[in-house]
């Protein structure tokens, strides 16, 4: 279990780094949607290996095939199968990795669960597996963008010690897109592309943080108790391999804060009740209130590093490795598009949800 | 919707802050568990509020009533209702709020998601909606307690500026329970006494973050992608009332450190390989790897004040509240309880889940 | 597990028939509903035993408390929970069946599955369990025919080898309570009536059928595959204790005709196509079309008789059984209701999904 | 939404029937079951056109591609990815359909739903839909045959007026593939077959009955009150195209039957009680008792003729339609596997929820 997500606009994902293919199907989006295969394709393309010399240089063109649930270029309301097959898959290199354990990574906790597992490139584990993802959170792109009028764009906002100064309202994806670490402000953008380079030649890695913002999204979305806003985006987030943390608005910067200095006091709008500040990151009750939805997502230094480490073998016994496989750096300008698409995915499912609600008259 | 929780271990949660009372109805138990009213009783205490001067003097027992699922003193494997009625409902003196947004609360939020507000104490939005999470949570206690021999614990760890020391894999409930803060080192946890009690004469209050560990715990809990186990902590800790963020392990700490420094080192154990550090916090991939799950939640100081605030009204007019109901300076000493049963609902789901993973020798 | 039923419009039910009550938590309510406790009632007063001779005379009022999700005399959007005390339990009445397997009964697949039973009057397995389902459908019936226009009846047209003429398009709720039996027949009704009563003073029982219609549905609702229409209703209706089979239009009567026969042709309609026939039942492919929703439900003699029989003892020691409890001779007349909660929930649940179909104008 | 099935064992389908292909995920397959693309293609091949001269001339192979969730021959419980090309698509052919509703299919349902149809051979409410459903119940066939021993077993009891006498607790698979249609009672089976010639030369088609058997289930599978054993059989079924009703054990017969004839008695068997006679089909009170599971199907004669219907036009005119689409005469030979693959998924399902009950000593 555990490939299923939403409950509204639901997807199923499938497939291994080094097997046929990553898949996903969205069971769901409602019909009439216009979509094509290309409307998929820039986010994957900001998602996909080889990039820029910041990623991973394995070679995936990561074309998109959609197999099911588009007729003469609209969505029906059936299920979109969309296919990614794998070029490059290179299993052989990873035999090494057959019979051990590699550090921070899933293989003794997959070994521990299911006692069968594939070990080229991390299998399920790895993060090829959010092709998927992105797939689908390119087409709640579409529905959100195209009739809900809201907007996703998120942000490399801290590489290790590096931190951008940007401001959430403003920022745009050509901001974010103008180079290669999606770090929007330029001056830091720079400073961190040489620090991932530094890290990659000295065999080490770092770790971030992206900030997301959601806007124009109406008052009223998420659910309460258990299904708020806040709550969905933090599961969907901390589902992101590599990701440490989640927090909403002021988030742990809240702590440090009194009641007085926290409270978003509201104002008279001119279509309802405004806030003048906006520490509650846009939900209050788990609920939008009609401010941007800001988030952030921490994410660990990428645990495949070119440097000689400590393990065990799968009988338990103490060994070497010097890891090998392509990796990146610093996962942080390919774990954008991801946050994008979890936030999309979360922020499309409580969206169509709202629609069950305002069913009377207020 | 947004009121039920877990795919195996699936509670149903209803009531509101100053309606009849608070209950919830647990489906998925398994049968056998001895089970009585007072095995919810000691967490409820915990909950409930008048427990000291720290907390909110609202008058209630908070009693739970077992209505069903258990027989002879031990669960059917029927569905488990509990009923915890309102004794001190005081609706009447919520009446000045009924036509103004409270800063920073769900107020204005559900107006707009529902356009029919309970406006009494908040209604469904009130911490007391808990006393249902956490009767759920004390018989996941039970059942991981006596079957699984897992253990959940939680701390305050910090309050506003002030920051505990505590060994995670020794401190007890005794240590917890020794002062009314919750926070089991001495020194620390007078200090924020007093600075609670500053901030309550002052009119003010504040945050802090509650730290929980689970022992025991197997390895190979938690589904991979979605439903990985810090996911799923993740959601749980983000549904809580005042949570603003959520850490695992190194958490956002991890963005500071390399990759050779993050990376915890397997090393041969007794029973299979174990880890020589933990900053992945207890979980690999979303899978557990069999050392203690550890992670953090932030909460934002009490939105409710005793101070002159600027808001509107629900004619979107500008207004000064000053708030008069009875609330926490402070709710990181009742969290806990709340904190803990979210990550005892999560863990008992997926400790039965594993159940079905578990079918095939391995 | 078992308890939760619908994906929107979804409840939660619980409790025993000899415990301490029965209730249900209806999560998904849109707000705004007009809603009190009388408009439980009705429903609840067709479905409770001591009606009339024909039934059970287990004395019970049923009065149903809603406990939360209703506030001024509307829903909230909250869950919205709903309580039936039992008044009139009498365990010691089943002391006798403690140790002893009740034919046709669920007590020994009971024991089977959870190792621990609620031996008093059925426990779970009662009938009486449905009291929360006939809450939760009078809610659905409020909603439906309010806002959406729907009207759901049910009525009793075949007890043993009696069989009703009745036309679905015209048959009204007074036609079908005009008499105990719940058969708007009136010859037949009489009939039946005289027929029950000597089963029951021969310590005997009997089956029959319900057939339900659902007028004015809108074309459109269900969903492909899996959520048809159909399938969700003939998984409610044999959820329902004692249903032994289902079928929609034509039904099992469809497999002596042929197509030439069988097939229902379109004829232009004022406000699009209508059927000329309705062997389809109203629905096409899953999803209703326009006609009326019309299917039936077999259920079999009640299993509790006045006579001796052959069973066995919990030790699977061989033992006559006398059966000594309150219950009906023929369960129809309070299954009508049942059945009507049962198509009211599925059609509340498939009408508030469609909203998340209806974002794109066609 | 739709097209998700199962709790535990869950499934995912798409595809349509002239589009690129029909694939299915299987979401909580556990790990280590030895499984190959043969193991699907047997039942791939009972349910494909082309079998008979009884069945559909189109051309397909239906060969199934395995991309995902295998490793070295068994699974590793990540999601099983199955996709079957389409080859002999023509969608040409159905051309002088787009524009009028076929009489009994779901054409006028779909537009009226989703206001955008692929016309396409009936698009994704054809039967070839199916082939997902037949590829993952072949896995849960492995999983049940090889671990938990169970069978699942159809054949065509009845086309039109010709019934078959076969004994469920006898009848082989070898007796039911040794006619092409499906029914293992030779003499009524060449019957059948002269009937269904006779029908497709007058352009005319023919329904019938299926009847299932689930040998050695064990007792406990099933939850009470909605998630029944024999609830969640009724909605696979009626899931099926042209399936319009389903019975359990005596079915509708138990009508005609008094309590005390219908009553199954305890008798004391070698491993605990068993029954006398089966009239329950094997489960009471929603769960199985250890006797067969048994069942039927009632399925529709084709609505696919090749005769003149009356019928209207998307513009809601009237017109006369002459069908010249490749079909079946009458389905009940394909949808024999197709009924077991329902079977096969809901046992799995809850065998191995059943594993979450199974937690404590009884």
């Amino acid at each position: 279990m555990g490939s299923i997500f939403g409950h509204t606009f639901r997807l199923s994902t499938w497939g291994e780094s080094h097997g046929t293919g990553i898949g996903v199907v969205i069971d769901g989006c409602p019909p009439r949607l216009p979509l094509a295969a290309d409307d998929l394709q820039a986010d994957l393309d900001r998602r996909r290996p080889g990039q820029s010399h910041l990623t991973s240089q394995r070679g995936e063109a990561d074309r998109a095939e959609i197999l099911s649930g588009v007729f003469e270029g609209r969505t029906t309301g059936a299920p979109i199968a969309v296919l990614v097959r794998n070029d490059d898959a290179r299993p052989s290199a990873y035999e090494h990795l057959r019979d051990l354990y590699r550090p921070s990574h899933a293989d003794w906790a997959y070994d521990a669960k299911y006692g069968h597992r594939d070990w080229r490139g991390g299998g399920r584990a790895s993060a090829r597996e959010t092709i998927g993802r992105v797939a689908a959170g390119a087409i709640a792109r579409q529905l959100l963008g195209k009739v809900a009028g809201i907007e996703v764009l998120a942000w490399v906002s801290r590489v290790h010690d590096l931190v951008a100064e940007v401001d959430p309202s403003e920022v745009t994806l050509e901001d974010v897109e103008a180079h290669p670490t999606r770090c929007p402000d330029p001056a830091t953008a720079t400073a961190m592309a040489t620090l991932i380079e530094d890290a990659r030649r000295d065999g080490d890695s770092l770790g971030g943080v992206i900030t997301c913002v959601a806007r124009d999204v109406p008052a009223g979305l998420g659910d309460p108790v258990f299904d708020r806003m806040e709550a969905d985006l933090a599961k969907g987030m901390l589902s992101l391999p590599a990701a440490k943390g989640f927090d909403v608005g002021s988030g742990f910067d809240a702590v440090a804060m009194t009641g007085r200095q926290h409270n978003d006091p509201f104002v008279p709008g001119p279509d309802g009740p405004t806030t003048a500040s906006n520490r509650s990151g846009g939900v209050q009750g788990g609920i939008t209130n009609g401010a941007d939805v800001v988030f952030r997502v921490a994410f660990k230094p990428t645990a495949t590093i070119s440097s000689e480490q400590d393990t065990v073998t799968t009988e338990n016994e103490a060994v070497t490795l010097e890891a090998r496989g392509r990796h990146d750096p610093c996962v942080l300008p390919r774990a954008v598009p991801m946050v994008e698409a979890m936030a999309l995915l979360v922020l499309a499912d409580h969206w169509l949800r709202q629609r069950t609600v305002d069913v009377l008259p207020a």
